[in-house]
């Protein structure tokens, strides 16, 4: 192996994208540059026009992905001192599923005249909610129909996925839909624009795009949905497939001047950051379930045998490394329920005292949380601010804190938050286990690593041995991984892991006392799980109650315009 | 009616007292000042000493409430630029249940030399919520043997009155128990300071103190509660009893001292915040029900008939004026809530936009959530983070806060918050009105009737006209038309409540749109209210879990200090 070959490896996040430049031999990370998006999420309204945006929406920009390429990875490779010579390849990973609608030759239809002021013009982010509707007649159309793809969802298709997001387009905004010829995930988009060429990857296409034994939802099936969109898949979503780790093309001249790297060298075939951050940390054998944990946090897990677990997000085969099947759960906020705590619910004594003792406000209430016996706060809460992934699969429910008191303070519940995503993701471990995929370590990556009361609680909660990532940029880093492969230095993605992906085996174990406490706050936890999320239309109701005063206030807005 | 004869009203509230000097003719309000208790609540340790309290626990120190007569009656009384040889008579009303044990001279326990390192010898405040494992022995029993008081309290006695609370006494600190020779009111005990002579009013000793029908529990039923208890009523508790609005004696040399008023003045029979506000809004009539709306709110009406309404805190002859049946509910938190959550989960930027705005945090939530159409938030709260007094009495409930999203802003919770506590009042009412005691309007007295946003949120939620006392002192009012009746200025508290009451008649009127959209937040209130309140032992189970760790903290410290 050549000590001066170098691949690119670029995460598209939600809020920025980074690259990170790798040595081929051994995974060391040279140089890294992050950029944000300058429009970052559009949850509000478009840029520059006031009309607001309806509630559960959630769009981005495609040229705040460009932008990421014309300026992180030139800067990347200026900060790593590599000769821009010696890069054999570039790679690429982005959330999911997040959708551009675009013509032909991949022109998103927001950089269409004419189309600039029509929201579902943009990139629908993965966060984007607001097609529930939609994603609950395909469930229960394809329940009653018996459709044989079902159950690899876990028996439900989320609203984040292609269809339910490309129904919607349909059926709102038909001037769109008819306009847009490729229907396409954010993740083959940015390959598209690196070589020209649109492959659409094996792992989105099974796991977003219900695409399963070499087929998609039938014509009959999408026409009995919804007249006229039974030419959906040939018409706006079929493509070739391209395995992870296969070269998609080579990089365009174009692009080339864009990041400074050689023109013509592999460019991979897409790929998601949570998948490919499992080759990243070792763990692409059965039992490592890998958790990438940021704003939202998804599982991956790499198995030899196929078994429908209820509520998963998906099992596909090649989804995670070709030749295995991959499974996929998720939960919908972690971290950006943390932040958004400590953006709305954090008194400003609590800002002044962390700004005296010089450390940010999340490490001031973990230090004060992690002073706490396990449940003395009194609290319980349910991490479903975002709606629920798995195994509910749900995003009309919504959060929960019972149990606060008079004396309740900030880290009370701050660290009630911490412990309710444990608690979703012990629902997911146990589902799978139930289901015959047993899970046997846990391995976490991803911004939330860093937080050690987080770690141990999730030990403590989930009674597995928990590993950490090595790198601080995992998703990057299995970017890199797949640049290499796609280059031709490594066979396979299993081995090209071997040498340059990095773990930390067994950094925090669980402690059987506290175990123990957690269970029975867990019992209350799953107590209000089954009755929020299965028992009750409660949160359903609040989020209708929610949509019909929204109405009503655009109602009177409008009126009072015109009067 | 001379114009030159005046009275003074003492209102003893939870962290201040209040005293006004009112014109005998008209109610006119003269001068007032407040005294701010030095110790206010003890509830984290006894005053100069490191040793935390448990959970629940709420204490005071009764040199405070002395203090209050030394310094805001003559303050008052300066402010009014009244020559003090006119006062007439003096009253005071006081928070309940709040029990002072003292020696037989009335010498607060934690005054007796040994005994001022002993919580228990200090001052069970209203919000004392530490003997519900006895209020629960106390119920249990009552219904089991089918004592004929239990359905005057709706069904349940609460831990916080005189019985579970002196049961905890006797329980976990037989020493105090044994040198405590009276278990007072402090509603009586303040005027046992003032005139020398301890009478115990028929409003506690009905309401707090389970007097029915002229007679206390029985020795048979205290002996089954708990072997030695029997003794308990004549032991500790009982005394003469003095109907609201009679005199109990003539001013002392010293209490004339203190206050600045002629000695042998009228000083009235001890009276309770709440009963003693419905004559100040002129609110005596069936079907008037008045909310004294502050830390906690009091529902207070009378009624010609006697009924059972399940859940209320008691229905009492002439508890709130002789001759009438008083009936009383209660919400343990309402302004409490509001300021628990302005100083424990408002953001620094709100802090900082209502001082540049020159406003207080309430009034800029209050002014933001005003702008929301009614649902907009997608919220439902339960009210219960101090417990629940009606209709469920159960103060090991607590609060929760349903359908929060990574969009919801402070003011939409604290709006949530506040619809939440109209809620519970409705549930008070329709639980009234079900059991045939109707309410036809709402009068409202206390701090919490200047926010227009709260009042019209009860109108519409209630559906109810909504009256406003006319003086932002109500109590204290209340007890000066209490003194003028003491003194012999009027013939009872009826006749003087239509010359010194005040109230502004329909002030909040319910708006049908507003009304129709929170009978659907109402329906979700409901159901969780049942759910938590009546269906499952979740909140239950929350406090167990953090009495549990609180003990393990307390053991970890305790081996920690000893080795």
């Amino acid at each position: 192996m050549s000590q001066d070959q170098y691949v690119v490896g670029v995460d598209f996040g939600t809020l920025s994208g980074r690259a990170v430049v790798v040595r081929v031999a051994d995974g060391a990370e040279l140089g890294t540059a992050t950029h944000e998006y300058a429009h970052g999420v559009l949850d509000r309204s478009l840029p520059g026009r006031p009309t607001p945006l309806p509630p559960d929406w959630a769009l981005q920009v495609p040229e705040d992905y460009r932008t990421v390429l014309r300026s992180a990875v030139p800067e990347a490779l200026a900060a790593s001192g590599v000769d821009p010579a010696q890069v054999i390849g570039i790679a690429t990973d982005f959330t999911a599923c997040t959708m551009v609608p675009t013509l032909a030759d991949g022109t998103p239809l927001n950089e269409v005249p004419g189309f600039c002021d029509r929201p579902h013009a943009y990139v629908k982010l993965w966060k984007h909610h607001a097609a529930q509707g939609q994603a609950d007649r395909i469930n229960e159309l394809a329940e009653h129909r018996g459709e044989g793809w079902l159950p690899r969802y876990g028996g439900l298709i989320s609203s984040e996925w292609e269809f339910a997001k490309g129904l919607q387009v349909f059926e709102e905004d038909r001037e769109v839909y008819d306009r847009m010829e490729r229907w396409v995930e954010a993740a083959d988009w940015i390959v598209w624009q690196l070589c020209g060429t649109y492959v659409r990857n094996a792992c989105t296409a099974g796991y977003k795009g219900i695409r399963q034994d070499g087929a998609y939802p039938s014509p009959e099936f999408l026409a009995e949905l919804a007249p006229g969109f039974e030419s959906f898949v040939p018409d706006k979503l079929d493509q070739p497939i391209g395995q992870l780790g296969d070269r998609a093309g080579g990089l365009t001249a174009e692009a080339s001047g864009w990041t400074g790297l050689p023109e013509g060298i592999a460019v991979a075939v897409g790929n998601v950051d949570a998948h490919v951050t499992a080759p990243a940390a070792q763990a692409v054998g059965p039992g490592q379930m890998v958790a990438i944990m940021g704003t939202s946090t998804c599982h991956v897990m790499s198995s030899d045998t196929l078994r429908e677990v209820q509520g998963m997000c998906g099992v596909v085969d090649g989804g995670i490394v070709a030749g295995s099947w991959g499974y996929e759960a998720g939960q919908s906020g972690v971290g950006d329920i943390f932040g958004w705590f400590v953006s709305n619910a954090v008194p400003r004594s609590y800002a002044e005292q962390a700004a005296a003792a010089g450390e940010s406000v999340h490490d001031l209430l973990t230090r004060l949380a992690s002073e706490q016996e396990v449940g003395e706060h009194g609290l319980v809460a349910l991490d479903w601010h975002s709606g629920n992934r798995s195994v509910l699969v749900d995003h009309e429910l919504s959060g929960l804190v019972v149990g606060q008191t008079l004396a309740t303070r900030p880290e009370d519940t701050y660290r009630a938050l911490l412990e309710a995503t444990a608690f979703g993701t012990r629902v997911i471990v146990e589902t799978f286990r139930d289901s015959g995929v047993p899970v046997e370590e846990f391995i976490v990556a991803g911004g939330l690593a860093k937080n050690p009361l987080l770690m141990q609680i999730y030990a403590d909660v989930t009674r597995l041995p928990l590993s950490v990532i090595g790198s601080q940029q995992g998703p990057a880093l299995g970017s890199a991984i797949h640049a290499a492969v796609a280059a031709g230095a490594y066979p396979d993605v299993a081995l090209a892991a071997k040498s340059m992906g990095k773990v930390t085996r067994d950094a925090y174990v669980p402690d059987e006392d506290r175990a123990r406490c957690y269970d029975e706050l867990f019992e209350q936890y799953l107590a209000l799980h089954d009755h929020f999320g299965r028992h009750t239309t409660t949160m359903r109701r609040l989020k209708a109650i929610r949509r019909a005063a929204a109405q009503r206030r655009h109602d009177r807005t409008t009126n009072g315009a015109t009067r």
